[in-house]
């Protein structure tokens, strides 16, 4: 007889995925808050590194996880809004998660926040700007996942992310940016500076 | 001076994915019905094949893209359903496109129907259900696509689809199937059958 076996690991071997998760692109995941439950997914994943967008400490079992599997685990404090008419996302630090995010070294990465809604989709909505998707395809992307609860302040903050934030992250990627596709969308180096990248002063 | 420049072909730089575009897997896509003004994006994925899930015949402009770019078309007629009461997706059918979806010979493949919500979300669905993900989590996935418009209907198809037509499926690949993590899942052939795969009549 021909058998086939499917390997998987725990809970009766169904892999329970964290809430809202979803495949950004290869080697980039975005979800809501991982739960134990969910460790067996997550595994699968090999993941590299953590992108974890909120000001609170991470658990003592979310730790565990990532130090028993090597993962990095790099911390942006962003507030959590459940006032729409608050301040919005500091764009500096959605610039230094960014820098993180597109650095091919750190893949496969996770990015979340605790509902994968907003924080996680501000981040990524300035990320599909980077690759140069449309707007609107860019908010359709965050309402999918955001649900009844998009924010316009939100949209707001994706639509104002500044070219120039954009143009830093890119700076100060040393080697070839992996983009959609991955052999067609690469940084070009212009003639002027082969040089290592350095922001320009005004 | 250092400059940074990203290789984009159309709209003014500017790509627009097809309408609820997004990544399933490493070298699977979903979307709706991919419009002239999306060609641009849809060349960066490099696709191999698309898998067309609806009875109507492929317009010619879609046509001539993909005679352009070699993209194999394998087109499986289900019938879109207005009325959420009526008869349900053919689970035969959705058999035979799982079998294109999970051969990596295909990939990069991309699934689309009218609108990527119903049709889409059920194949999806299915597949899914072939990486042991939990059924809740398959059905949060189902209804962030389908949105207000989601159907109990496809949720039941979903449910109730069969381990054995799946296990056809994997019975079907003469190869190891290139799973989640890639190393993780794959086909392990009992030591009773190295040979061709059959399915045992019962």
């Amino acid at each position: 007889m021909f058998m086939v076996k499917v390997d998987v690991e725990e809970n009766d071997g169904v892999l329970v995925p964290p809430a809202n998760f979803s495949t950004v692109e290869d080697g980039i995941f975005r979800s809501g808050f991982p739960e134990p439950s969910n460790f067996g997914f997550l595994e699968t994943l090999n993941l590299r590194s953590i992108i974890y967008l909120c000001p609170e400490a991470y658990p003592q079992e979310n730790m565990d996880f990532v130090d028993a599997h090597n993962i990095k685990l790099f911390q942006f404090g962003i507030e959590g809004k459940t006032d729409s008419s608050s301040t919005s996302i500091p764009s500096y630090t959605v610039t230094q998660a960014l820098k993180v995010l597109i650095d091919v070294r750190n893949h496969p990465v996770l990015i979340h926040c605790k509902r994968g809604k907003h924080r996680t989709g501000c981040l990524v909505g300035c990320f599909r700007k980077l690759q140069t998707w449309c707007l609107s395809s860019v908010f359709e992307e965050y309402k999918r996942f955001a649900g009844v609860k998009w924010r316009a302040n939100d949209l707001r903050f994706i639509e104002t992310f500044e070219v120039m934030c954009l143009r830093q992250c890119l700076y100060s990627i040393i080697y070839q940016y992996q983009g959609y596709g991955s052999n067609k969308r690469r940084l070009l180096y212009g003639e002027e500076g082969i040089q290592k990248p350095k922001i320009e002063s005004i």
